[in-house]
C-alpha cells in the first residue's frame, strides 16, 4: 500500500513540493493529494497586476499549471477544497469541499503545509465599500479587471501601500489611463526593500512618470455614497478615488498551524528546520508561511516571494521523496518595474545590518546603464552595503532605467558566495558600450566600498 | 629625486596602470610619463564599430580621457611616441618622436610594457586596396566613417572575420544601409568564443536580420579594378563589394618585448607573474601584449578584452605604487550584439575544456528572456558546461532577446566562485514576470546540469 502525501495549499510551495516527491516516488510508493481552497492551483499571483493591466492578456496565462496537468504527474488536485484541521497524533487532515459544504477526513504519511500568506488587515474604515479591492488572490485580479474594463470605466484610482504590489498596481493603474495615487505610510516607497534615501529617490522618479506619490500618509478611513467609494482618507488629505486598491502587505497564513500545534518562529511564520521540517514529525512547510533564514543576519525572517516559496517546496519534496537537501537560506533578492523604470534589491538594508550589530560601510553612486558615450545610456543609482568587519557585501539596492534592475542577480551571486569587496573588484564580468562601462556598475559597487572601508583587504 | 614611471603604450592597460599608480605615489614620489604611438591616447577601441555606425555620433565620445586630463593628475603623455628600445640593464628607453621624426632616451625604474595587441596579418592578395580596411586603431574609425559619410556612399559591404570585430562592424555596415556580407572561415559566428552548435545557431539568427553570412570560407584574394576594390574571395565564391572590412583577430604586440628579452609565454604573450612582473625586474606588462591565467584550466592564455587589461593595468600600478595586489586571472567573459540579438559568453569552450583534459558535461536549452506568459517575451538559448569531477560550472553561452545578454555576469560570478551547479540550483536571484520566470535561465542552467550529471551533488 502506497504512503500519502498531502499537500495543503497548492500553490507554489505546496505543489513544487508535489511535483519534486512525484519525481521521486513513483505513484505506487507514495499517492499525492492536494488542497487549495480557490478555484486555481499553482498560478502566477506576482502576474496579477498585468493581467489589470491588461499587458497580460488572458486570464489563463496566469495559470502556471493546471489540475488536468497535475493528474497526468499522478497528482491530485482538489480546489475549493480547505484543510480545516490537522490531527498530528493520528495523521489525519479533515477537508471541507467548500462549494458541497461536507466535510471528510484523509490519512496522511507526509504533509506540505503551504498555506501562504494573507492580506495584512489593517484598521480602515470603509474597506469594505465597493470599489475597494484587495490584490491576493486571482478573484481580485478577475474583479479588478472588470471593473477597469467595464463602461464607464473608473477615472481615478488610489492605492494604499507602498510596496511592491502596491508599486505594481499602481503602474497598472496609470497604464490604463487613471488618474493614479499612491498613498505610502512610510518616507518613499518599497521601504521595507529600500534604504530611505532609494526610496525617496524612488517616490520622486515615480511621480516623474506622472502617478501622484504621497508619502508619509496613513489611511485611516475610505469615504463612500451609496455604498461605492468616493475618496480615501478623512480631514485634510482626502482624495477622490472611484477604485481602491489595499496593498498594505501580507503575514504569513498560520492560524491552522497554530491550531496544530505546529512551533511558530519568531518572525511569525511557521518554524522549520533547514530540511523544512516543522516542529511535529512528518510535517514539513514551505513558501509564505515558511520562515526562511537571512543569509547576512542568520535570523529567521519572513520573505515573502514566490522564488523563495519554489526553491522551499522543491527541497520539501525532495526530502519527503527520501532525498538528503538543505535550504541554505535567503538574500531576499526582488526585482520590479515602474513603466520603463527598474528597481532592484538583495540582502540587507542599512536598518536590518544595524539592527543586527553590524557596523555597515555604505555607498550610493549614479552610474549609466551603458557605456557613458552609448546614445540610449539611461542613469541608474546604486546603494551598496558592506560588513567593516569581514569586508563581505552584504547588500545592494538599484534603480535605473532599462538593463539596470537585473544585475542584481550578479551582486547576490557576489554576496551568496560572501566575496569581500576586495575580491570582487577582479572579477571578470563582461563588458561592451552597449551594455555597460568598461567596470560595469556591480564592480563599481565593490570599488566604492573599497574606498570607504579603506585599504585594499 | 623621485622615481620615474615609464608607459610604453597609452590605452586601457597602460594608463590605468598610470592612474593606479599615481593615486599610490605623488609627483614628488614618482614621475610618470606614457608614450603612445598613436594620436590618442586611452580611447575606446570598443567604441569603434558604433563610431562608424554612426550610434555614437562625437569622435571626441571615443576619447576616456585626453593628455590635458592626464596632465593634471600628474602624469604626461607623449602621442605620436613610440618607444622603439628598452635596455633593461641601464633602465634607460628609446623614444622615437614620430611626426619630429627625432629620438631620445628616457631613464626609468619601473616600466609598464602595454603595447596592446595588433592585427592578425592574413595573407590575403589585394588587401592594400583602396577600399579595404582594418579595424584596429582610430584612425580605422575616422577612415571607415569617412567612406559611408562621403558621397556616393558604398553600397555593398563586405566583412572578411567571424570575430567580435567582425560581427560588430557587419552591424554597423548594416545599420548604414549597406548589402552587407559577413565571410568567417569557421562554421558559424563567433566559433572562437562559442561551441559550434550555438555559433551556427547564431549564423542563422544574423542571416535572419537580414546580413548575408558565409561560413566556411577562406577569403584569400580580393580584386579591384583602378586600385579600388570591386569583390572579395576569387573563383565561385567571389562577394561583389565597394567597402571591405578585415577583421581577422588580433595577437600580442611582443616585438618590443622580445627584442628587449622579456619572457614570451606559451600562449605568444609576454609572461607575468600574478603581480604582472615581467621577466626582467622593474619591468610590468599589462593589457592585451600580456598573457593571462584561464581560471578554468589554469593555463595562460591570450584574452584580448578592455575588461581584462584594465583590471591588469589597475594591478600593475598598485604594485609599482607600492602595494601588494594579485591578479586572480579571468575567465574571458564578453558580450556583443547584433541589433537587438545579444551574444555573450564566459569560461571554456567544449573544445578548450577537452584540450585541457576536463570531463564535460553539456546542457543546450531555449528560455525566454521574461517569464513566458509576457508580451514582450523573446527566445533566449543558453548552453551551459560543467566538469563531471568537480559538478562545477566551467562555461557557459548565451543568445537571445532583449536582456538575455547581461545574464553572463550571474553565471561568470558563480563559476569565479568555483561553484557547483548543486549549490547554484539554491541561489537566490531575482524574478518578476517582466524580467524572468520564477527560476532566471542562470538557475535553469544549473538544474539543467545536474540533470546530465545526475544525483544531486
Amino acid at each position: 500500500m502506497p504512503q500519502r502525501l498531502v499537500i495543503v495549499g497548492g500553490d507554489a510551495g505546496g505543489m513544487t513540493a508535489a511535483t519534486n516527491a512525484r519525481r521521486a516516488r513513483t505513484a505506487e510508493e507514495l499517492e499525492i493529494v492536494a488542497f487549495e481552497r480557490s478555484e486555481w492551483p499553482s498560478f502566477s499571483a506576482c502576474s496579477e497586476p498585468y493581467f489589470v493591466s491588461g499587458e497580460i492578456e488572458e486570464f489563463d496565462a496566469l495559470l502556471v499549471r493546471t489540475p488536468e496537468e497535475f493528474a497526468r504527474q499522478g497528482i491530485e488536485v482538489r480546489v475549493q477544497h480547505e484543510v480545516t484541521a490537522i490531527d498530528t497524533a493520528a495523521r489525519v487532515v479533515t477537508v471541507r469541499d467548500l462549494p458541497g459544504a461536507r466535510e471528510f477526513t484523509v490519512g496522511y504519511d507526509f504533509l506540505v503545509y503551504a498555506t501562504g500568506a494573507e492580506a495584512r488587515r489593517v484598521a480602515i474604515e470603509g474597506r469594505d465599500l465597493q470599489g475597494v479591492h484587495e490584490m491576493h488572490v486571482l478573484r481580485d485580479a478577475l474583479a479588478v479587471r472588470a471593473i477597469l474594463d467595464a463602461s464607464p470605466a473608473p477615472r481615478r484610482g488610489v492605492v494604499v501601500g507602498g510596496g511592491y504590489v502596491g508599486l505594481e498596481m499602481a503602474e497598472a493603474l496609470h497604464t490604463r489611463g487613471l488618474h493614479t495615487t499612491i498613498v505610502s505610510s512610510g518616507g518613499g516607497l518599497l521601504g521595507g526593500a529600500l534604504d530611505p534615501e532609494m526610496s525617496t529617490h524612488l517616490a520622486d522618479l515615480v511621480r516623474a512618470l506622472g502617478i501622484d506619490v504621497r508619502v508619509g500618509q496613513r489611511v485611516e478611513c475610505i469615504d463612500g455614497r451609496e455604498g461605492h467609494v468616493t475618496s480615501v482618507g478623512c480631514g485634510e488629505h482626502t482624495i477622490p478615488a472611484d477604485l481602491v486598491i489595499l496593498a498594505t502587505g501580507t503575514t504569513p497564513r498560520v492560524e491552522l498551524a497554530r491550531a496544530t500545534g505546529l512551533r511558530i518562529g519568531a518572525s511569525g511564520g511557521v518554524w522549520v528546520d533547514d530540511h523544512l521540517r516543522t516542529s511535529v514529525p512528518g510535517v514539513y512547510a514551505a513558501g509564505d508561511c515558511a520562515e526562511v533564514i537571512d543569509r547576512i543576519t542568520g535570523a529567521a525572517a519572513n520573505i515573502h516571494l514566490a522564488t523563495i516559496a519554489t526553491k522551499q517546496g522543491r527541497i520539501a519534496g525532495i526530502n519527503i521523496g527520501g532525498g538528503d537537501e538543505a535550504f541554505p537560506g535567503a538574500l531576499g533578492t526582488a526585482i520590479t518595474k515602474v513603466h520603463d523604470l527598474e528597481i532592484s534589491r538583495t540582502g540587507v538594508t542599512e536598518a536590518a545590518a544595524i539592527a543586527a550589530g553590524i557596523d555597515v560601510a555604505v555607498t550610493t553612486f549614479d552610474a549609466t546603464t551603458t557605456a557613458g558615450n552609448w546614445p540610449a545610456a539611461t542613469s541608474m543609482r546604486v546603494r551598496a552595503l558592506a560588513d567593516r568587519a569581514t569586508r563581505r557585501m552584504i547588500g545592494a539596492q538599484i534603480i535605473g532605467g532599462p538593463t539596470a534592475g537585473k544585475r542584481i542577480d550578479a551582486l547576490a551571486m557576489a554576496m551568496w558566495n560572501e566575496m569581500t569587496v576586495d575580491a570582487m573588484v577582479n572579477v571578470d564580468l563582461s563588458y561592451a558600450p552597449p551594455f555597460s562601462g568598461t567596470w560595469d556598475p556591480v564592480l563599481v559597487a565593490a570599488r566604492k566600498l573599497q574606498a570607504v572601508l579603506g585599504g585594499s583587504g
